[in-house]
Formats: C-alpha cells, structure tokens, sequence
C-alpha cells in the first residue's frame, strides 16, 4: 500500500511539474553561468560588459536541482523495484550523470567558480532525455537505424572521395607557369581543401561559386559538378530519408498500440482483484463478476476527469446493480476514448422583440464576417502607410492620417466586442477561444490608445508620436493593430482541404514534444562544446577600425559580411549564429553552415582575424604555446590559425612553412564539429522530423484508419 | 490484318526508336539554332562568335522531324479509331502542335530566319511528353494532387504576408532620422523587397545574412526569422512533401497491377481465339482447349525472347499432346516472369596438373582481391604526388616517379588480364561484366602508356611531360588511371546493407526515365522562355574594365562574383547557371536561386549592368523605348533597369522618381519568373522524386512483398 501511495505520489501532476521545472531550470542556468548571455546584441564590436552572477549563486540553485533529482532517482528506483534496477540502464546511467555532477560542483565551489571546463553543463541535457519514455523510444528508433544509415554513409564517402581525386586531378589538366587553374587554386588547391568544397557543395551551399571558375574556361567542366550532386544530394541523401521513414514508419502505430494494450491489461487486472473480492462473500458461479457498488467506490478515489468519471458512472448504473463480467468491465473503459463534446453555455434571452432581433444579427456568423473585413481594412491601411513611408525619412513621415484611423478601429473593435458579449452572454462570448483571443487584443489596444491619447494628446497634422524612446507607445499600437490580422485565421477550418491540413498540424504538435527534445539536447550539448572550443575566437578590431567602414575587407571575408554576432561567446548566442538556426531548417546543410565553416573557420577569415589580432604569421605557434593553460584554451588556439585563401587574400600562406601544416589539422578540427553538427541537426533530426509529418499525414489521409 | 500489321510495325523496336530520335533531334535542335551554343566558354567577356548554322539547314531537320511525326500521328489516329479519336485529348492537342510549328515554321522561312520569337520552339517538349505513357500518368498524379498543394499554397502565402506586414512594422521601431535601421533599408525597403527577402528566407538561402543587422541591434529579432522558418520552412513545405507522397502512394503498385491484368487479359483472349478454332474441328466438351500445335504454329511468329520461347515450348510439350485448359494457358506464360539465370560458359580444361593449379590460383576470387589491392595501390601513389604537387608551380613539378609506378601498374594490369582470359576462357572471362570493364580500362591505359612513351620517351629525372598542349596524352593516362577505382564498386555487392541499397538505386534508374522527362520538358520550356526574355542582359564590361580585376566592384555583385557565364544567351548555358543545375539538389530553393534573384535580377546587378553599358539612369526608358521591335525586346527591356541596393551602393535611386516605379515593376517580371522556375523544379519536381524513391524503397524493404 505505501508503494501505491507513493506512485501515486510520484506520479501526480504535482511532483511531474515539480520535476519538469527543476529540468528546466538547470538547462536555463547555461543562460546565466559565466559567459553570460544577458547583453543586448551578442556582436562583439558592441557588447557591453554582461551582469556576472556571483560565485555560489547558480551554484547553488544547481546543488537545489541535484538533491531533488537524488530523489526522483531514488523514486524511482524504489519503484522499479531491486530486480530490475539492475538491469535498467537508464538509472543506471542517471545515478552516475548525477555522482560526475556533484564531483564537478564540488570541484568548481573549491576553486571559487575560477574553473576552466565544467564538465556537468554538457552533462545537463541528460536530465531531460531520461524523464521522457517518448524521447527514449525516438533515440531506440535512431539507434535500430543505424547500420542502414552507416551504409548509405559509406556509400558518400566513396563517393566523395572518388569525385574529390577526379576534381583534382581534371583541374590539373593543361596547367602552365603563368596561368594556373583559377579552379584549383581557389577549391581543390590540396586534399582537406578539395574534400570540403565538395561536402559543402554535397550541401549546395556553394553551389554557383564553387562551379564558376571552371565553368568560365569551359562549359563542359559543369558535368562533372552536375553529376556529382545528381549522385550525391539528389541519390544519396534522399535515401537517408527513404531509410529514416522506413524505420519510423509504424512507430505511432506501435506506440498506439501498446498504450492501448497496457491500459487493457490494467482493466483486466483491475477486473480480477474486484472480482476476487468479490467472489469471497458470494460464491455462485453466475455471480462472478464485480459488483457494481465496489466499483463505484473505488472509483470515487481516482484522478479521472469529473466527465469521464461521470460518464462511466452513469454506464455503470445501466446495469442495475448486478455484477459487472469481464467484457462489459472493459466497454467501460471506452468511455473515456470517446471525444468530448464541449457545449456552449445557452444564449441569455430577452424579453422585447427588438432586443431578440439585435440578439439575431449580433450573434450571426455574418457579424464575424463584418468584423473580418473591418480589420481587413485597418491591416491595409497598415500596409498603405507602411508603403507610402518606406521611401521617407524618418523625421520626415507624417502620422496624422493613421493616427485618426486607428481610434476610427479601435472604437469598432470595443463596439463589435461589446454587442457579442451582448448577444452572446459573457460566459459564451469566452467559450469561443477565437473571441477570447479577439476580445484579448481589444483590451491591450484599447489601453494603448488611450495611453497614447494621455501622452501625445489628439493627433493634428504633422503628428509624430514615435520621435519618443526606443519602443514607443505608438510602436507598440501599430504591433497590436497587425496582430488582429490573426483574426482571419479562424475563415481556416471553413475551407476543406485547409482544414485537413491545419488539423494535422494542430495534431503533430502534440507529437512533436518528444522531437523538440531531441533537439534541445542535441542543440545543448554541441553548444556547449562549441562554447568551450570556440569561445574568444572572434575578437573585435582595433581602434583603428571601429569606424563602421566595412568597405576594405575582402569580399565574403566575415569583416565584410557583419558576421560580428555570430560568435561562441555565451550560450544564448550560439543557438543564433550557426548551430541553432540551422537546425530549423529543411534543407540538407542550411545557409549558416558555409557561412560559418567556409568564411569563420575555413575561410579567410584565420588569417583576416589573426592580423587583425595583431599578430603576424610567425608568432601564432608562440601564441597559442602560450595559452595551453586548460584543454578549451588549448583547442581555440588550435583553432585560431587557419590557412586557405577563398578570396585569394592570403596567397602568402600558400607556400607551406611549418604554420601552415599546422594550421591545416587544426582547422580541420573545428571542421569535423561543424560537420557533425550538421549531421545530426540536418540530416538526422530534419529526417525524424520529415518521417513524424508524413506518419501523421499519412495515417490521417488513409481511408482504412476511418 | 492490315491494321494488326500497322499495329505490330508500328510497335517494332525500329519504328520506335526512329521516332525516339526524331525526338532527339528536334530538341537538340536548340544547341545550335541561332543563339548558338557552341563556344568553348559561356562567359561574356571571353565569348568567340560561335558557328551559325545558315538560314535553312536547320529548319530543313525541322521540316523532315514534322513530316515523321505526322506520319507517326496519323497511325496513331488510326489505330486508335475514329470513335475515340475525338475523345483523347493527347491526339488532339498532338494535331494542335503540328499545325502550329508549321504555320511559325512557315513565317519563319518567309522571314528568311530573321524573325524574333520562334513559338514552335516552346512547343517542342510536347513531342516528348505525349510519347511516353509513363510521363502521362505522372502528370496525371500532379494534376490530382493539385487542390491540396494549392492548399498549402494559400497556407504560405497567408504566412508569407503576415510575417511581411510584422516584419515591416518591427524594424521600423524606434527609427530616427540620423539612425535608421539597417535591417529596414537593406531588406525590408518597401513592400516587394521584404515579401522577396522572406521568400527567400523561406527557402533559407539568404538565411545568415537577412537576419544579421537586426541580430547585431537586438538579440531578440532573431525570434522573428526563426519562427518565420519554423513554420514555413519546416512544417508547411515538408507539407508538400506529404501531400506529393500520399498521392504517389500506390503508383507504382498501380501500375504495375495494370499492366499485370493487360497481359492475362490478354492472354485469355488468345485462349478463346485458339479454343475456338479447335473446337471447330472436335467438338467434344472434353476436348475443349487449345490444340497445343495450333499454340505452337503461333509462338514461333511472335516476338518473344528466345528464352522464353524455350522455355513455353517446354513446358506445352510436357502435355503430350492433349489440348490446354484455360489455366494450364495462362501459366503458360508465367514464365516469362521468372528472371533468367545467366550461365558462365564452362572454364577451359587443361592436361597438366600445373596449368590445372595455376588455373585455380587465377581464378579464385582472392586473385581479384589482390588485383583491387594493387588498384588501390595505384590510387594512393596518385594521391601523393597530387599532395606533395600541389603547392608547387606548374614548372616546378617532377613527374619521374610518378611516370615509373604509372608503367608498373599497368604491366601488372596486362598480366592480370592476360592470366584471367588463360584461367577462364576468353568468353568465360567476357561474360563477368567487372571483367569487361576492367579489360577495356586496361587496354585502352595500355594504348596510352605506349603512345606516351612513343612520344615522351623514358621518363627521366626532371621529365615533364605534362607541358605540352592543353589536354596531353600523359592528363590521359592519369585520368584513366583514376577510373580503375571504380572496380572497387565492386566489392559492395559483398556487404548487405550496401547491396539492398545500391540495387534499389539501380532499380530505381529503370523507373527514372517518366520523371528525366518531365524534368527536361520543364527545363526545355523554362530555359526557351528565360532565353527570349533576358537573351542579352548581361553586357561584358567595356575596353577599361576588361583587365580581371573585381576588387572594385561592391561585395555580392555580379562583377565581383563573377557570374558572367551566368547568362541566358544561349541554349545551353541556361542549363548550367541558374535554372537547370538548380533542378539537381534537393534543397528546397537551391543555390543559384539567390545569386540569380538577388544578383542578377533584383539585386544591385540592375543598376551596374546598366552603368557598365555607358547609360544614366535617365536614359535607360528611352533605351527601352528604342528596342522595343519585338516582344523580346520589349522584355528584355522591362527587365534592363532593376532597383533596390542590397549592398548600399544604389542609395541614389532610392528616392524615386518616375524611373523606380517603371523598373519595380519590370523586376518583378523576373521575380515571377524565377520562383516560378523554383516551384516547378525545386518544390514538385523534387518532391515527386522523392516520393519515388520512398515509394521504391518501402515497396522493396516490405516484409510482405516477398
């Protein structure tokens, strides 16, 4: 009995939030912890000096988070019971992510926060995977694909290595002294070189470019950059799909299905004990069965839903009293599969014929439709403004005219808000989300605008409210006035196909809980890693150039592009730049990935960012001798360097001393990161994701699921 | 008879392949017709004057390519019949076509080839389309799945739109006169621009650098961009992606079935016709059936295999005689379903028990083994010296050893060859088809080892032979050399999860051609159209600008890039730059979209085109005005002036006069025109390939399917 308590315990929407929370906060922290993310703008050009939080505050809010996970886990184990903790590998692997934490906690209290590497921040993600069972099955589902995907990966490899060799030895053909192969100097001038242009050209990030100088001196050259995509994006990496779906496929199915079963199992369950003691005080075989009254008294206790409860209660009541068989113990159950339908309290009704009428019109769909086109007409007028000011400068716009309009709006939305909740009733004006949402954005404008009346008194001509502050009020009014454009959202499920497809998706965000933790952790553990190699890489120029002069740097060169944000210096800016952003996408490799791993790590950026450091080509080896304090700093001075000249800038590094050699392992290390953050962000988690959508859509069309 | 006789010609592999080639034919045509493509570059400033066909030579092939296809009409016709004639669209809209080349044909030889727009040119991939069954039915499926693409459409426009308005809205926060927002003037200008920066962020090209100078003012924009790509990106294209798929579901199933009924439908109506001119002679009941040497008489005129023709006489002699019910007939022909299993013909036997051994030796697969061993051998050592080459100049390398090893291996690979023809036979050693390949590299690496020592002479220390013409013999050599990695290919068969693979690609490529097809007709139509609209656009650089230096021109233009063989002034180039290899990679917008878009089209590339051509911004629409003769003209003078300034170089047309509006609206011609291409060739075209290729791969990883 004291273990069913505690399950019930542990299991109650209490203690999961509890703990759901407790994650949260310990993978916030990064947020928080030394290099902090709370600037303004993450460029380094700019950013001020960040609030540091004082030694022993996040730390001990994370000894907090430990000790309450030291109690789940021992929870849990006590519930899983001592045969199978043994075997469970999961805790297993909990109980020893939390001993490495406390020793690395313990470790940075001992020196003052002053530590260089904290091995439990990678070790974070951790948390989250182990409490979710959805999340643990995606990982099983990645894992049994594996092979499969290892021989598609082999198969790219040959592939890359084949068409690397021929690249460079057809951009070798018919070389002179005095007119070297543009091709080969820029893309295959050595092996590392030659193998990245075609991985990132696998990706099509650099897609024309790689191809031009080629393609300038003869047109046939393209077939083989033609042909190398054609294998390798269109063949191969479609077939990471083919083989990530197959794997999934089935796999909402299957989960179904063993909720299902488990669930059936505990009815049986349930139905025996009953029956049992039931079968004590009378014995007659035809009343085996359990008695309706017992059930009812043990489901008082339960933490069903008060319809569902009420539902099966009253089927329940259906059989008057005599015991209940296994079949009919079990229809019970069914209930609570059943959809609910969720009534609108009734209309407040009116004595006098006129106000029955206004009651009519008011609460008509038309009425909606009225409001719709009202708003449409406020979003032009937006739009109008927008256009006709784009051309101006600030100082020299004119607000007048829209300022007058918005009251003009303003007053119809409080005007239409007010007949609904009098034709409707205020308690079923807020049973239809879309007016709660609609009377929500009334409110907050009709604020604003009265705001703004207080503080920038009627508009007249030559008005110009937002000369005032960074976010003005007037600002925040035109936002809120776009925002009612969401109000033609709800014309959606009137459409038929649309409403399939909105439905979907509404249906796939339920599922897509145990996906978007898989990719937070994936996304947590690379930025940290990231963080601790890369950060200080990009240091900001000197005096001389903080004027805002871009014009000098080489073309695509991160000076010339403004890449100064895209840094690894805290943890909120590394999802933006490189790694994060690109996880969103659909593509195979998105933009940041050239844009990082050919300008910030490959690129012409070293050698740009070195000088600009102020060091020149032979103190690099000093320089980074020197800072080999702890393993991070170690590794982003190995990253420091890095030879290749895209742009042609650097042609000084091209005649190998021993910097370059070098410098060619150590940007290949940064390589392999990014690499594998894009196989694991793009190729694999866009392929779960793209698998998920079309299970969802698929179960949803096929006809034989109805 | 006459017309079963029609028919049988008609569908005789000769018949079929002339008019294959007719095909061909006409839609070469386009490579040499009056933009020629035949110059060895496409680039502008380099560009010889090709050849020109003289007026009549290639519309003499056009006149010869209608007549047979008339010719192929009117068969059709009649076999088809006169009752269906009139219902079957693809006939009709055949007759259509041809009228229409002719008349344009006709204009076009009274023009004497100087007319300017060629409409039966556009025209011509109908020719392709309506000869293949298989590209039909394709079509069909994309017609069907139509509603609920346009669905989603809507879904994205609305999206698009929405974010627009916001996007406008928020970076106008906060403006002042001395500080504008960078975000605002370089991407969300004015209405077009910013719908044109999202739709490209949409297919995430332009994805780090449309969000950097909000990023760089405020982290938190960043939310913006990412939302917009999370919901457009990731859910409503991977939409397309399940809408595509679940309408391709079964189409292979399908039609497979189908062809499977045509031949037992088929085959029992073969059956009645046989049964009943027997059962003239016998009428007894038992004897009902066909008269085995009645079949017999009928098999040896038909066109079977010979195999297969074997393989059904064997089994109707195995019933003596007796006449065949209507099931023993059609399992008749259930063999010619079964795979024929390819015999080796026996090794050659010799006396000596040494040969005996050495025969075994030879032809023992660990022999092969060996050989790949070697091959790779060969490989590496070219790898070296293409590392140990690479930074040296041209002059300064040393060929000597690398002239050594090359003429060692190939004596190896004559020995390898000489030994496997004495352990297997030559016809033996001819039936392996690696064999066949490997022979033929062998032979021909041997003609060119012996023509390079015939005209090198020895190598020697210092030998250079690679200084002599553009592609010398000794490039030859080293470039077969690398095809002798492909008998590593080999080797995959050996490992499972490769062989499932790599034979489904093979598979696949049999199903390929409906989709080749409609992937070429796309891009014959597109390049056609792209070729009369922007033919000439791209004006080389005047005599000052000609020396190769860009550093001038503003980062991300045309002039620094280099695109200049990124035109549409001849057919074959339109393939290469932007529309056609964009058709190969499985991004959803590939590369060259926004070097086209941005660069060429919308971007600053406009206003520089039309500088480099020596004229003002005033006179650009009296130089439209004076070019429009033609409607091609009148387009590509549309196009000429482009606005906005993507790198702030253009600041002077921003404050528009009558010369803006003109060219806002021309530039967005194009724009129609490059997402249009986009959504052709990159969303559908993509899309169904990848359905395909789910749907081979699920179909042959079934379990039930075996």
């Amino acid at each position: 009995a004291g273990s069913l308590w505690l399950y019930r315990w542990y299991y109650s929407k209490l203690c999961q939030r509890v703990l759901g929370f407790t994650i949260f906060l310990i993978l916030a922290l990064a947020f928080v912890e030394f290099p902090s993310s709370l600037t303004r703008t993450a460029d380094v050009r700019y950013r001020s000096q960040p609030w540091q939080p004082p030694c022993g505050l996040t730390e001990a809010i994370e000894a907090l988070c430990m000790l309450i996970f030291l109690v789940d886990l021992s929870v849990k184990g006590y519930l899983v019971g001592q045969a199978q903790l043994q075997e469970n590998l999961w805790l297993l692997a909990y109980f020893v992510v939390l001993v490495v934490s406390a020793v690395d906690w313990t470790v940075s209290l001992s020196l003052a926060c002053e530590e260089s590497l904290r091995i439990r921040r990678s070790l974070r993600p951790f948390f989250l995977l182990q409490n979710s069972s959805m999340m643990k099955k995606t990982l099983k589902c990645i894992r049994w694909s594996l092979p499969e995907m290892a021989s598609v990966g082999l198969l790219l490899t040959i592939h890359l290595c084949l068409f690397t060799i021929i690249g460079m030895l057809l951009f070798t053909i018919g070389e002179k002294d005095e007119a070297q192969n543009e091709e080969r100097l820029t893309y295959f001038q050595n092996l590392p070189e030659a193998l990245t242009s075609l991985l990132v050209l696998l990706t099509t990030s650099n897609n024309p470019d790689v191809m031009i100088p080629a393609y300038t001196q003869n047109r046939i050259s393209a077939l083989f950059f033609i042909i190398f995509t054609l294998i390798g994006s269109l063949f191969l990496m479609n077939l990471l799909t083919a083989i990530i779906y197959n794997q999934f496929r089935g796999y909402l199915m299957k989960s179904l299905q063993t909720s299902l079963f488990r669930r059936r199992l505990g009815a049986r369950a349930a139905y025996e004990v009953l029956a049992s003691t039931a079968g004590q005080t009378g014995a007659t075989p035809e009343a085996v069965g359990v008695n309706p009254e017992d059930f009812l008294r043990v489901l008082q206790k339960t933490q069903l839903h008060r319809i569902f409860k009420e539902a099966i209660m009253q089927k329940v009541r259906s059989y008057e009293g005599r015991p209940m068989l296994a079949d009919e113990f079990q229809k019970l159950f069914d209930e609570v599969d059943k959809g609910v339908i969720k009534e609108h309290p009734p209309k407040p009704q009116y004595r006098s014929p006129f106000l029955q009428s206004a009651q009519f019109i008011f609460s008509h769909r038309y009425f909606d439709y009225l409001g719709n086109v009202i708003a449409l007409g406020n979003l032009l007028s937006i739009c109008v403004f927008l256009v006709l000011d784009s051309d101006l400068l600030p100082g020299e716009r004119d607000d007048f005219v829209l300022g007058i309009f918005d009251y003009v709006f303003i007053l119809y939305y409080v005007l239409e808000l007010l007949l609904k909740v009098f034709a409707l009733g205020l308690r079923g004006y807020l049973s239809y989300r879309t007016n709660v949402f609609d009377g929500l954005l009334t409110i907050v404008l009709l604020v604003l605008e009265i705001s703004t009346l207080a503080v920038y008194r009627l508009p007249h001509s030559g008005w110009k409210p937002k000369q005032y502050g960074p976010l003005s009020l007037w600002d925040m009014t035109r936002l809120v006035n776009t925002l009612i454009v969401f109000r033609f959202l709800r014309i959606i499920p009137n459409v038929k196909p649309m409403a399939v497809v909105t439905s979907t998706i509404l249906g796939l965000i339920q599922n897509l809980r145990a996906f978007g933790g898989i990719l937070v952790v994936a996304y947590y553990v690379f930025a940290i890693i990231g963080m601790n190699l890369f950060r200080g890489v990009i240091v900001p120029p000197g005096n001389s150039s903080l004027v805002p002069n871009n014009s000098s740097a080489p073309c695509g060169s991160f000076e010339q592009l403004n890449y100064w944000s895209n840094n690894f210096d805290d943890f909120a800016v590394s999802p933006l730049p490189c790694p994060s952003v690109q996880l969103t996408w659909d593509t195979p490799l998105p933009c940041p990935f050239p844009g990082f791993l050919l300008c910030l790590v490959l690129g012409p950026t070293g050698p740009d960012l070195c000088r600009s450091a102020g060091c020149s080509d032979h103190t690099v080896e000093r320089d980074g001798g020197e800072q080999l304090a702890g393993i991070p700093g170690r590794l982003s001075a190995l990253l420091r360097p890095a030879s290749s000249g895209v742009s042609g800038t650097s042609k000084s590094w091209r005649y190998g001393d021993i910097t370059t050699l070098y410098t060619g392992v150590s940007s290949r290390w940064s390589t392999v990161y990014f690499v594998l953050w894009w196989l694991v962000s793009s190729v694999i988690w866009i392929n779960l994701f793209l698998a998920l959508l079309l299970e969802n859509f698929l179960h949803r069309w096929d006809p034989r699921s109805y």
